[in-house]
């Protein structure tokens, strides 16, 4: 059975993540969801929420496993039995991250191979930071993420 | 009548900048210089001396309004009906930042296009914060700010 | 009154400059596009016919005057008493050339702006060159071009 | 069963292609290596010395087809039944050529995916036109190639 | 007597960093490893902790001084009468940055300068901060720094 | 006795050429500009005009020898005795590219050390076939290169 893990902040989901996961999700038997448990990183959503939110918005897709990790993500991988990782690509600097850390990951573990998917264009400029900062400034963000994250941010701003 | 709006933060006004505003605004019968009010920044002059700072090296171009705003860039442009933003282009960095902004824009309000003006090559190489940088290690940073930005820059580090 | 001037090759004419156009011609009162006649260049289509497929794809934008010259665009621009030139940008490898033309372009003629627009992000991936190549192994272009460039590409490669 | 599809011009094939594929090999059940029979194009070996170089430089790797095409990738692979293509990224100029055809591919034909794998890093300098570039001015490009291509190189240049 | 200068951070020393200086100690007589004072920087190591890492990992190359100051580095170039500073390359992020850099420093002082080398492809994906990240997720880093820097890097996260 | 080697096809020498050699002859005590006689690259001047033209226009600095070579840079480097490659930076293409010229002539030959320096930003967008474009369009090309090139273009191209 091929498994394969993506992993990823979502601080919070994107409708470009979201993406991704769909796509991604048609190359694995099983495809596991993980967001790394970075203790030092400021987030907007708990991992918790994060985690909530991933669940609701990927209802209906159903081969994925939704979960976190304290560990490296390459070494998560080794741990469940994956043999590959999943990125998204956006940009030029996307690229030249990604491909820093998959150098890394590969002398880490070169048991696990890192795949890389294109974000789709119409998807191409969308990051859960700038959805933030939509959504900070009172603008219109409702295209962007899945209607459960759309809610979740409005009610988090509102307090 | 034709209006623009060059956002920016302007932390402070380079000589880059200005040379960005002396040629936009002969594309325009009047051109907003507009300082998106974002409270969780922190910056090294207030808003209130960015703007003024911003008067006092423009001096002598006619066609200006320089304000700020608690809007989204996007949002402030149809309020006071302008139809055109107005940024300016260094480098493959700024490049890749803009386009995801120009596309986020363009979702947000179709009415509204965005038009980018490279930098002149002298200026391509300054930034806001290289001449803070420079500043603050006691380099000499005349050459690439307006007099009043270098007074001030020296005031401000001396107290 | 403001001129502008689209420069390109347009061998063919695909949606993307079409977009660029449509969006370029509300910038001007009047928008020239002009082929600059580089006999040394190889095109799929003569001169001729690039100028009347633009012509025929523009219909219905009336402040259009499509036309080529034998001049560098900066000195045509000069001749026509336009102030702009009006390029699209799509990638970074665009952007670079684009700079360094807008540089020549700027120390050749100070006086004539260059303005760049981003391709919107479902032309971001389009050019002459993979429409042609697309259509000489037979596949689908239908998409990609006006449908009067789509029956001169199927004429032209049937014979 | 899995199917994969990894095209390229492959004159001749090398040590960072050979990479490409054994990684590759390992994600499939099947994994073909197709060339787009692209009679415009000149290149130093023949189809027919291309697929020989290939069949040679990869045995041992037992899922592999090795074969040609003259339809477009997309569309190839849409024949066989294959739902994944693979393609090396070794440099951001890469990354946007890639970029852009797999717009095009995903416009073609959207139940195609695209995977990107990045080139190892002792492979990231390294492409058929550099290596025949070295050895047509007498340099050592043994490293660069499987031995049967050296050979096969070292003969056609002493003709 | 020709004299460089390789400023840095170094926190900490990686083995990309001792590529580099191994490299440039054979272009000069004698070479500066200086590390600017930046109060404002909050670093993992102490400046005396990263001065004496240095200083343990480069043991056995002859012609090295390692120290830090207050002024640019340019200024601190001046001082010594060194002519050339020395930069590493790895990839096109920090190519920009560096342009940005020698433009400014070459504006401050046009006597000096600016010499790049491209990191050797074995460390293009090496940086201090991934080392740390993978050291905080109680990754294997053995392979990216010198001994002394593996052994403080593990003594300092156990406190 | 430091010697560099500054490869390049110069066709012809531009003013961008002449300020990287002015600059790279105060790094070596010898500094050779050789040109690889690539008998397969159509040129528009040919080997010796081009060595001429380099020579009257470097007139005046003393530590410079002009000459051609059937070797691969790397190797005609190691016949001299040279020790440093030395290579001029403009823009993210010409980066990538250099990195993968460096990484193969490292391999290549570790012995010999490649250094780059950037383009001084007057001259970041000149080339030579920019350059010759205009030139052809019968544009102004004066400030971009030396007088004696100015006219040999003049009259190469009256002809």
């Amino acid at each position: 059975m091929q498994i394969g893990v993506y992993p990823g902040t979502f601080d919070p989901i994107t409708n470009g993540h979201l993406d991704i996961i769909k796509r991604a999700s048609r190359l694995f038997d099983r495809l596991y969801i993980v967001i790394p448990n970075n203790v030092n990183k400021k987030t907007f959503f708990t991992l918790e929420e994060r985690i909530d939110l991933i669940k609701d918005a990927t209802k209906g897709i159903d081969n994925l496993v939704i979960t976190h990790t304290d560990l490296l993500t390459v070494d998560f991988a080794k741990k469940i039995g994956a043999k590959v990782l999943v990125r998204g690509l956006r940009m030029v600097s996307d690229f030249e991250y990604e491909f820093q850390m998959e150098a890394l990951n590969k002398t880490l573990n070169p048991e696990v191979e890192t795949i890389f998917i294109m974000a789709s264009h119409e998807y191409s400029f969308l990051s859960s930071s700038s959805v933030k900062e939509i959504a900070s400034f009172g603008g219109e963000f409702e295209k962007f993420v899945p209607l459960n994250v759309y809610h979740a941010i409005k009610e988090k701003l509102s307090k």
